[in-house]
């Protein structure tokens, strides 16, 4: 694993460390500046991207140098940002076509605009929580088959949602759209990110404003944001893009990201996907984002959505993977899932070339009582 | 005007204030401590009920006894949170009446979750403005009737929304649902709110996600925060509620806000309307917003959504007032008008009995060049 992130070791003050491996370098300790001293990367990310390549070149030099590492199994590691604002896209072609289908039997799948604009929204930032953070299982409103009305109680059908998510180092100013040219002079890194889904609060929820509870509960993300600088390498051709999109949401370069993706279930990997799939490309999701003139902040996350691929077993969220549940997983230990059960646990993993991203950990708990 | 709010004098420093009036006391000068030496409100929020209570007696109390006032001529307000997470609810029955007949004329206008649950949706914490503040006319992705395809441009009609927005003090434990009774331990107070939304933008790109960078470019606030301890003579009886709400949407005692409310566009007062009309109180919107288990923060606004009465001219926004652009305001000057133009000033206003709260003001300045 290699990344950036917060950490604390015996209950010392958090500090911003460098992880490589199974180690991670003191960035504050090896004399790399007070913007380390930190609960938070915020700092660091502020300085811009000269400086957020500079410190990635030199803790990686140290590291090769031999400098000494923490074990990382000696430290706690925490939420690395202080989020402003989190954005989930909806840019997986197949994700999108998969929940048309299965959301409104009766129409076409994607909506008129899907083809011509990243459609996203915005979620809870102040519930997103690092790896390893238990999920309570949410209550809500949901309406059983059969029932006249809804009732409330602990969602039936608990998702996970396998996303890539950007996260923005340098702010930008109101009133003034981020070209996406300008993508890599905004935005640090990227982290796995699990979107937490209750599928029934959603389903009922979701109409006319966009899902709300059916998501706030939690958001899941990696301990350690992953650099730009280190991803140089796994950027490669978008897929085609039919209508050709405005012009605001032309790039030139290679702007998909060849991360291979896994979900695994109580051990089981259930899906294996890539991130290169996508439809839209991240600098893309940013300029449309502030097309708007909406400016962005130090800790903003923007998520690509749940990334599923073409074929059965390559999608990103139960829903897809057991066709709304009426196709049962079989895990390593024989037993069935469609939706999460109580216990259950989740890990996001993803892999750039030889590098390997920050996980996604977490275990389902009991709904609390009623 | 009365509230708590943040200002600065002759580019000194940001300090808390509480306005009465026309005057500002310096609440740290006036020896109510060094919360008060802040830029933001949040620090006095997060001390909890007993201290907001404490501290706007004290500060009735000094200013009844003659303690010297700042002219309000003579400061600059500021945005008065660190904010959270901002919610959005859609809580006035004759405002998701009127819009479900505008955008979905062929179907029910009260889509068939809107009697059991207050609607809500996140949106965009960081462009949160205080009143004052120019809103630049958004441009973005819009069908024009008769054109195959969107095309990116200024947007054609700009609009506002006349809201109360509640302002959390005291934060909640992740996994935790806040009980509709337990509001006044968690809430400080309120402000007006306009949520300025480009209509054309919306209609395009809201379904299925919900309404994204048709709102994210501004929202703006009153600069002073009314607390909920002098309001206490403005709750009254909420309406009727047709189905009973689920339990965890009960709750006892006289919730509705009697707050007389008005949209001035260049100086016409064009809609006048009541807080109280609106189904869905504060409590239930906060009960609702956390029945998940999703926690908040100090500095989280939830909004109520456009309040329009049932008659014609109670309208909170210029779509409704308007139908749809199709019956023009006529304006004192004798002007027209559908949706914003260029230039236009639009003020919010509230009264509370006695009591004003701090109004919301902003102009609209051209859009950039494409």
């Amino acid at each position: 694993v290699v990344g950036f992130g917060v950490f604390s070791r015996d209950g010392d003050e958090p500090r911003v460390g460098f992880r490589w491996g199974d180690g991670v370098l003191d960035l504050a300790a090896a004399g790399l500046g007070a913007a380390f001293e930190s609960s938070s990367l915020n700092p660091f990310l502020a300085l811009g991207r000269a400086s957020w390549e500079d410190v990635t070149a030199r803790a990686r030099e140290l590291v090769a140098a031999g400098a000494e590492l923490i074990p990382v199994s000696e430290v706690a590691a925490r939420l690395p940002l202080e989020v402003g604002d989190y954005v989930d896209f909806y840019s997986s072609l197949e994700h999108a076509t998969n929940v048309g289908r299965m959301f409104r039997p009766d129409r076409e799948p994607l909506l008129p605009n899907w083809r011509h604009l990243p459609v996203g929204y915005h979620g809870r930032a102040g519930t997103l929580a690092v790896s390893g953070t238990p999920v309570v299982r949410p209550s809500g409103q949901a309406v059983t088959a059969g029932d006249d009305g809804p009732s409330f109680g602990p969602s039936r059908r608990l998702d996970v949602e396998l996303e890539l998510g950007f996260v923005v180092g340098a702010p930008s100013e109101r009133g003034r759209p981020v070209s996406a040219s300008a993508f890599r002079e905004h935005v640090f890194g990227v982290v796995l990110l699990n979107d937490w889904s209750a599928r029934d609060i959603q389903a009922w929820e979701y109409q006319p404003l966009g899902p709300f509870l059916g998501k706030s509960f939690a958001t899941s993300i990696s301990a350690w944001v992953t650099p730009l600088a280190l991803l140089e390498g796994s950027f490669v051709p978008p897929r085609d893009q039919d209508p050709e999109p405005l012009p605001y949401l032309r790039v030139a370069g290679d702007w998909a990201l060849d991360v291979e993706l896994e979900v695994a279930l109580q051990g089981t990997v259930v899906s294996r996907t890539n991130a290169r799939h996508l439809y839209w490309t991240m600098p893309q999701q940013l300029a449309h984002a502030t097309s708007n003139g909406a400016s962005i902040r130090t800790g903003d996350i923007f998520a690509t959505g749940t990334i599923s691929g073409a074929e059965r077993g390559s999608e990103g969220s139960l829903l897809e993977l057991t066709w709304n549940g009426s196709e049962p997983l079989v895990l390593d230990d024989g037993s069935e899932r469609t939706f999460l059960e109580d216990g259950d646990e989740v890990v996001l993993r993803g892999r750039a070339g030889d590098l390997e991203l920050g996980e996604v950990r977490g275990t389902v708990l009991p709904a609390l009582p009623l």
